[in-house]
């Protein structure tokens, strides 16, 4: 506590971001990334742009950017909105789209930011519950309420809605804006995005840390009717003119434009998240259905805490939430084929 | 308007940034761009860092960049934050160490961006008066107020205070945070950075845009008491773990650590800016006094704004801000001596 904060300061809450080790060496398991690297283009669009030009600001509006991402998915650049990872961009559609006076929803055990977010904007929410098994039921985001925040695939718990279940979410509820937060949609779910010309009460938001391999560019993307990409541009504007660099749109771009390496990463990740799953089982454990490119797992006599140390130990870090719940799980995110042999070698000795 | 717009956003008048010209060429002098190209350390740097490590979310408490600036300026690393372009410092500053129950003081006469935070947050703010010159009057801080945010050297004006100036105004508002923001503050003017010690109310904001021609990299610096970077750091894990991207963060460590460059490139401005200004009074311009890297001209007999258009047509942008007390100046930025010729040829030109 210190005199000069603000009350509001004061009482946040903030969120606590995955360790990244510095120095010793692990097999990194715990927040998502991918394995493989960036496309070589991506490398080679950085390079290019790392010139003098970097004495001068990046174009403000990030045009090349949003017109390369409206045109891989068929829309137009009104419909697009790119921001400093996807973490950003749910920080400014907060409070673009979401007010004090009503209540919003998300479910009960979802991405920890979210009630961050709320908390930081003074907003009220309800947490609905989902079943014993972490499925969401979209029944029960038929009620009144100001703004709805979905998750899908649903992290930590790797859980995907259909897109039938989006769509009766998104028709029940045409007065407030519902946000589909897609950060794991590229492996295997099926996304919300054609919906956008639909619904206009619907905000997708993407990122390109996870299925694009650039979690150290921070990039994100949000497609949505262009009265929605207004308000996050108004936001933003009272914010920070200039959120992307030149080199994060450069590599961005190049990115979006490298369908086939994308397409081929993702596949290797997916091929090996259901080679795994199948390998968690006969060593005991609970593995929830994952479209993620992370598995969501429990133990039924192997206390998850306990599992989360002695894998460290052995130099393997996974991510582990001590909270309602979930403390009982691991959420262990898929590395390439030989860190997830040693995982589950490691595994198999500790559950002994 | 939109149904989807919270009150918030629909009561937003978001800032303008300065014109980014696509296509067409122009001599920029509008944005206050450096002229030179960052140094080749920096691009070296992030050649370096363009690797598979991209993969990777980036340190998010950015260790090594605030270790490099503590030690350029004598302090420990808890008395340095940084973020994606002093923006987003004084964006996450506003929120941290104001409240809406206080009045807050800044000059009449100032970055835009200010009054733009206080109105995304729910600020209230009292305009304090500069004289005819555009000078401050520290007396006219030394009210009751809920902090103060004072740009040294002002923006656009130019205008520089000294550092007694500063040191009256943090010492008699012991109670609340005095933010400087020190974006010009490498042209010639004294930092208060060396008060960060002494005074535990003093946040300096500083910025690589300007001085380090690196605007295009977006990074920014705060120095203050540590527990003026916790609260930053409060709101900062609240909005976005991850502000500052792997490049930038590189890139950044390479130019604090270049002060050759760096002085040489600050003496070409500063020498220009000096010749320039007397080349201006024999065309009829008053040339307010300046220690930033633009000055801040009028013109007796000739209108402002229509200057501006000659000189767009002409192929020179500078800045014309259409407001109440400074819409017969215009703001130039200083160019290399090559451009800063032209501009004045151009100029006399259309004086007649």
């Amino acid at each position: 506590m210190s005199k000069y904060w603000s009350d509001l300061t004061a009482s946040l809450v903030p969120y606590v971001p995955g360790e990244q080790p510095k120095g010793q060496q692990y097999i990194k398991l715990n927040t998502n990334e991918s394995p493989y690297p960036p496309s070589p283009k991506v490398l080679e669009a950085i390079h290019v742009a790392t010139n003098a030009d970097l004495r001068l600001y990046p174009d403000p509006t990030c045009d090349k950017l949003r017109e390369t991402i409206a045109q891989y998915y068929g829309l137009t650049k009104d419909r697009v909105f790119v921001g400093n990872g996807s973490d950003e961009i749910l920080a400014f559609a907060f409070p673009a789209f979401f007010s004090a006076d009503k209540t919003i929803l998300f479910p009960d055990v979802t991405y920890t930011f979210y009630p961050v977010y709320a908390k930081l904007y003074g907003l009220r929410f309800n947490t609905v519950p989902t079943d014993e098994e972490f499925r969401i039921n979209e029944e029960l985001y038929l009620v009144p309420n100001g703004g709805i925040i979905l998750p899908n695939p649903n992290a930590p718990t790797a859980r995907f809605m259909l897109v039938e279940q989006l769509s009766r979410i998104l028709q029940a509820n045409r007065d407030q804006v519902v946000i589909v937060d897609e950060a794991y949609i590229d492996f295997g779910g099926d996304s919300v995005v054609p919906f956008v010309k639909e619904y206009p009460n619907l905000l997708v938001v993407q990122t390109l840390s996870k299925s694009r391999s650039l979690a150290g560019l921070r990039v994100g993307m949000a497609m949505g009717h262009p009265d929605l990409i207004e308000g996050l541009n108004r936001i933003k504007n009272s914010f920070n003119s200039y959120t992307l660099d030149r080199l994060a749109m450069a590599g961005a771009i190049a990115s979006i434009e490298d369908q086939a390496y994308f397409e081929e990463t993702n596949r290797k990740v997916v091929a090996t998240r259901e080679r795994i799953s199948e390998a968690l089982k006969p060593l005991g454990f609970h593995v929830i259905e994952s479209k993620a490119n992370f598995l969501f797992i429990t133990h039924p006599r192997k206390d998850a805490q306990q599992i989360f140390n002695e894998l460290k130990n052995r130099g393997i870090l996974v991510r582990y939430f001590n909270k309602p719940r979930i403390d009982q799980f691991l959420r262990v995110s898929i590395g390439t084929d030989e860190e997830m042999d040693r995982f589950i070698a490691e595994l198999a000795m500790i559950i002994g």
